[in-house]
């Protein structure tokens, strides 16, 4: 299967279903055979009914045009085809008569001969029942010069904004109809795919990327060979300023950046960034999107719009709508930038630390084991991970020792005794090893600071470490060691005491074989069988270090 | 070039300057090299600010993902990594002492390991400071089972939006990671692929379509071999099922159906429709999407997220935001219908119609001579187009002789009489041509339905044509004929007079070598020379024969 698709007939149906079952629309029963979606709360023989209808539709897969533009402030109803198909007269004719009370309704039609005239016909049989009717016709296509007959598409959906916001204020058939056709008198817009669209059930044409493909795969302009997102969008701005500067509208225009419906949300960021560069903010005033709007299926490509900024039309586009498609226009601005805040970082550190001889001996106790055990600490690793344990804990080892022998370490006060460790440790230790063991510092130390006793303190630390390195005690990392150590220093036990239970952790890793996080989750079982841990083992050695200077 | 990229090193900054640019946002300046983005609008040392911060990031490579959902009612701001990479430990701590005033700030963190260590550590770096951080960690993916740390996937965006609303109404810190956590224990994620994402300058992975891929492209729970949306959707929705079950979670629940990167709106269409269907109303009452919220890249799949539906979680969820990558949450409901008006259809023609001899004759004149010009008109048309005009007219020609047969066109009142036989066209002649002709004789009889006597209704007729047709005379169609014959009428002049207008003009369009509308634009000028257009042709015999019949 190369789509999310059931049957290929059933494409067209199937989305307009869910859109259905989610929007508040009333749709013509199924065994009709038309495609009519309609406001549910839309009622034309309301008493004191003075807003026009706007509908539009044509073929499907544009979606989310037109059905999903439908919504207060933006279309009273859509009426679509099939596949890239006109809807017939009698589908457009029978929508008219749902929508249209006293104030009459709008038809916003694709330039495509079959749109043209299969709502033509039906406008003229409604008029003939005496029913209000209007049409515009949005053919803003520029890619084929001169064409006589130029192609709706993106740009419609602007159409449809300014005249759903017209009719929901209240503003006469005429008044809308002449600013609609001002407004499609004023689009302009212009096409670029890498790939045409693939009809559901077929494999997309083997076509070279063009700039000016229709919506529909009708020919492009020419073939291009665009060798970025700038040289792309390049290609599609300049035809699209040569147009607007042959018909006098200057700038700042209103830009509307269209996924054609292949491409990802950061190809699009991308393409947005670079319109926005390339036409500079003395230029573009607004943007729209990028969105999907008026899309050709699955075509690997984007479509810009362009037109001048008035306050009206900004207005119109600004307006809050409850139509699912419509995406919002947003105001462009320069960047505002802010100085992030990054010179605290070591504060916990500073020049001529307050110092405490016998701290910093049990602190020397620690690192002379530390790296002490650094081979035997590797080859350990080496059985159930990458080999590194033993290096990592002598760099923080390390780190502390340079931090000592510089006084930059307070070893006087144990808050920022901690907090200045766990700060050594995640700039010099480096790996996850060095960021979890700086948690539990600066968390102890943290806790220390609002005036816990160190055991108190500690137990944070490790609630700390546990929360947000994801392991628990039994999962064979530093936990197994460390948390019955601080348990009984918690429970008013001897350091020596807590250095037992650590030793005791550690040794019973080697019957874990079973590791649930850290590295060693990575390893079969029966490698693990009578390893212990290398970062309990280090945790129960500097214990024991300890205990033994603090003698 | 395969997608709209600049460098692959630039698609994460490019894409964040096009939403800095067009949304309210400060972002930490760029020599910093942090990727920091804030509420423009937020001041966290404001007299009496009494909202939680919130904050949220991770790798990139999943927009609208983080970025896109800051916004009033949503995030405060977000940290970016580089693509599927966690933001540094630095750039979280000055996010959070950038936004973090008086009530605190709650960091929203997937669950990865390296996104948990590094918004921790920076979270006990951030308290060592003073300022009150909390966390939520959201590991919804349920496609390992029993996996010790299942990651987090779109559901972290339904966090993203209670956390936000209940810190814009004002709850305390404690309060809002209490219910983010709550909400996170009970959010149930699952996504496929047919195509895994391909990073920038690189192609996709060659994989086979698997379930429960990952949005780094992360091993799935096995491969899969969906035939339809449908079968997909199924394969997705059974796990899920399960979970909620095994969780006691108990439907009716809210779905979000997440866009992975790559499918056409057309494909979530269809997708959303078979949720909808396999839930069923009474299972799923709210839908979100179908939207890109959590992508990776241009992955082809989509992910479903199902939460059971509470009263504060609807709330939260519909509550409006800024946020621009927010889709809004929608209610299901059985679709509303309505049958169609399409009754009225052929109410001008009617049985037993009253009839008119007279007007009958000059008919049958007409009608004749359509019958006697097939040939000559197919061969005509043979030189220009697909050589059916004849055969064209002469089925028109043959409808409205069977109405009069059988009396039941009205040929004793104008009105009725043009708009009975636009009807009679539309339905039974066929084509582009027939339905042009339905509109000249629709919009004729509308107009003297309406009082015009016959000449300016024809003028009104032929206007109409012009503009739903899109041609003009000297295009090489009837109209060279028709026009010229109607303002004659218009002008006073007699039928012969007419004729005789519409036999020069149909003969001038022999001169006529450049077609600007109509089938024949497609033909090589060459094969146009001295070729009487048949369209006009008809029209100017039509009128020769009724001059003839009325005298």
């Amino acid at each position: 299967m190369e789509r999310f698709y059931n049957a290929a007939a059933r494409v067209v149906d199937d989305a307009l279903e869910s859109l259905a079952a989610t929007t508040a629309v009333r749709v013509a029963e199924p065994e009709s055979g038309l495609r009519i979606l309609i406001r549910e709360d839309w009622d034309r023989t309301r008493q004191g009914h003075d807003s026009v209808a706007v509908l539009s539709g044509g073929g499907a897969g544009h979606e989310p045009a037109h059905a999903g533009f439908i919504g207060d402030g933006m279309l009273t109803g859509a009426i679509s085809g099939s596949l890239f198909a006109s809807p017939s007269v009698e589908a457009v004719l029978a929508a008219i008569r749902e929508v249209c009370g006293d104030a009459g309704c709008l038809l916003v039609v694709k330039n495509y001969t079959g749109d043209r005239l299969n709502f033509g016909l039906a406008a003229e049989r409604a008029r003939a029942e005496g029913l209000d009717v209007a049409m515009v016709i949005v053919a803003d296509d520029i890619a084929i010069a001169d064409a006589p007959q130029p192609r709706g598409i993106a740009g419609t959906v602007l159409v449809h904004k300014l005249a759903g916001f017209l009719a929901a204020r209240g503003d006469p058939l005429a008044e809308i109809q002449g600013r609609a056709e001002a407004l499609a008198g004023r689009l302009v817009s212009l096409g670029m795919a890498l790939r045409p669209a693939a009809q559901p059930g077929q494999p997309a044409p083997a076509r070279a990327p063009e700039l000016g493909l229709g919506i529909h795969n009708e020919t492009g302009t020419r073939e291009v060979a665009p060798e970025s997102a700038d040289d792309a969008m390049n290609e599609v701005l300049t035809p699209l300023r040569e147009a607007l500067s042959a018909r006098g509208s200057d700038a700042p225009w209103i830009a509307m950046l269209n996924d054609l419906g292949g491409c990802s949300t950061q190809e699009m960021g991308v393409l947005a960034a670079s319109l926005l560069r390339q036409l500079g903010p003395a230029s573009v005033s607004h943007l729209i999107g990028p969105a999907p709007l008026m899309t050709s299926l699955d075509m690997h490509g984007f479509s810009v719009t362009l037109v001048p900024a008035d306050d009206t039309l900004v207005e119109a586009l600004a307006a809050p709508t409850t139509a699912p498609g419509w995406c919002g226009l947003k105001a462009v601005s320069p960047a505002v930038t802010f100085t992030p805040d990054t010179h605290r970082e070591h504060e916990a550190l500073s020049e001529s630390a307050p110092q405490d001889p016998a701290v910093a001996a049990l602190l020397r106790a620690a690192i002379t084991t530390l790296r002490d055990a650094r081979d035997e600490l590797d080859a350990l690793d080496a059985k159930s991970g990458d080999g590194d344990a033993g290096a990592s804990m002598q760099s923080g080892a390390d780190a502390v020792a340079a931090a000592l022998d510089t006084e930059r370490l307070d070893t006087r006060t144990p808050a920022p005794l901690f907090a200045g460790i766990g700060q050594l440790l995640a700039r010099d230790m480096g790996g996850s090893s060095g960021v979890l063991l700086s948690i539990l510092f600066t968390a102890t130390g943290a806790d220390l600071a609002q005036g816990s006793d160190l055991p108190d303190a500690l137990v944070e630390g490790v609630v700390k470490l546990q929360a947000y390195g994801g392991a628990k005690p039994g999962d064979r990392t530093l936990l197994d060691a460390l948390v019955p150590a601080v348990e009984a220093l918690a429970r008013g036990e001897t350091l020596a005491s807590a250095a037992e239970a650590a030793r005791a952790g550690a040794d019973a890793t080697a019957e874990l074989t079973r590791a649930h996080a850290g590295r060693s989750a990575y390893v079969p079982e029966s490698a693990l069988e009578g390893v212990i841990d290398p970062g309990a083992e280090a945790v129960a050695r500097v214990l024991e270090a300890l205990t033994a200077a603090a003698r």
